[in-house]
């Protein structure tokens, strides 16, 4: 199962929506992508837990997106955090973080590794690059392939031997007196989830092509059409919607909508129009692939 | 009259107290003391102005005193301020802000000056040594003395003249036919309010020489009594409960008590056991010297 819980979907400035943070939380591993200032009060107000967060991926150096990051890194050292603390973002997230500690006389009791790509047995979470008015990118997150046993298939074929099922699952041969039982007849395949978050960004071809086929797709949907967002570096909701359509996304969030908005419901009643799989994700909301 | 408004009361580490943050407002002057990360968003969220601070004024750079600062900066220029900001703060904030600046890309657009103490016609802020396990200053807000007309004294003289009242205001001396009257006969001195606030300070001589007949004095009171909480740089209920005592203030409101603490009832029976005028401030509280 897949949790994404939207902690901030607010745009710059803090307004009734908080400033951007989400959390996918998957199997006891935990990533935040992007930490507003306020993101770990938000998660301590509402119990969900900042000590099992292993990733912290930031999309770029804007403050509304960052500002987060030195206070939830300290908060973790005065709780003895010892566990590693990945770290993802443009290079200058190394510097940035590196002056807030300093200019706080704070020193990191446990170690931070900053890396380009995090990949495990069961995930990868790979940046993307995305065009806003400086250094940015987004994040796809993105379950390997999963292989599971054809329960019916092995039910029907009398396979009691827990052994062999082991085998077939590993993708071995089993020879049982004369008959072969070959994996591929035993087995399943499923495309994992892929989730992709943008960030700040204005429409740009490499998010299509980086975000192609995502069950979810969180785009950033700053203005309606009237403003020319490119110029700031972000996308207006007609444009979120393109690229969801365009990138066939099994599903569009529309997310960072400027706090001058209060109706909501016009971003979705335009979105829907072109895309109709669009939704505004609400601040403390969240999103389960099971 | 005087407004202080108690945005966060709480310790180090987030807790259902919101971190270091206190307001107060006098006659459209309004100064923020200390601002922990999401200050801005629990004034913004409450409708308090934070356009209108005048005077942002950090004991120490712990990041629970002073990572709300970069952001509150930003959302004023971004909301288009103009107006100057006073700073006060040890030295080094300033290399703080200069790098928080810089690592977000930002540029206020609103001039910024670091002072070392503020007056104005009607207040003065005055730091003091405090002592913590890094470089701290507490302040004093001080109200000037005032003088007021003796309105009883001018109605039994039978004076309704304005120019005299405003000659006689100005301390200077009016001639009516033979008769001399005389500023200090009709004018009412009053000793302005003096409200104090430690930051994170252990006990020391000059925090008590300093707040010395304070109307209210703010007192750091980290721990009960079980903790050594000079180790810490901090205070015990009963070492804030003795320095007001010692330096004969009329309240004391104690604060920054640690997130491990649930019932903040036993800080003031243990307090008002030693100084009886004690109160523990809620988040969200406020205090009023009319």
């Amino acid at each position: 199962m897949i949790e994404i819980y939207f902690l901030g979907t607010g745009g710059g400035a803090p307004s009734k929506r908080k400033l951007p943070a989400y959390l996918i939380r998957r199997n006891g591993f935990s990533a935040l992508f992007d930490c507003g200032e306020g993101t770990q009060i938000t998660m301590i107000d509402h119990g969900i837990s900042i000590m099992s967060i292993k990733l912290i991926a930031i999309t770029h150096l804007h403050a509304d997106h960052v500002m987060g990051v030195p206070s939830i890194i300290q908060t973790m050292a005065m709780y003895s955090r010892t566990d590693k603390l990945y770290i993802m973002g443009p290079r200058k997230i190394q510097e940035f973080l590196k002056a807030s500690f300093e200019g706080t006389y704070f020193c990191p009791s446990f170690p931070i590794e900053f890396i380009d790509q995090y990949e495990d047995n069961e995930i990868t979470i790979r940046p993307f690059k995305t065009k806003h008015v400086i250094p940015s990118q987004g994040y796809i997150f993105q379950e390997k392939e999963k292989v599971n046993i054809d329960k019916e298939r092995i039910q029907r074929d009398g396979i009691k031997d827990w052994r062999i099922i082991k085998d077939l699952k590993s993708g071995k041969e089993v020879k049982i007196g004369n008959r072969i039982l070959r994996p591929e007849d035993y087995l399943i395949k499923k495309e994992g989830y892929k989730i992709s978050y943008t960030g700040d960004t204005s429409g740009y071809d490499n998010v299509i092509k980086s975000v192609k086929d995502s069950d979810l797709l969180l785009h950033d949907s700053t203005f309606l059409d009237d403003i020319n967002a490119e110029e700031y570096g972000h996308s207006t909701v007609s444009i979120a919607a393109r690229i969801a359509l365009d990138a066939n996304v099994k599903r569009l969030g529309l997310i960072h909508i400027s706090g001058r908005y209060e109706n909501l419901c016009i971003f979705e009643e335009i979105s829907r129009k072109i895309f109709e799989k669009s939704f505004v994700p609400k601040d403390l909301s969240y999103y389960l692939f099971r």
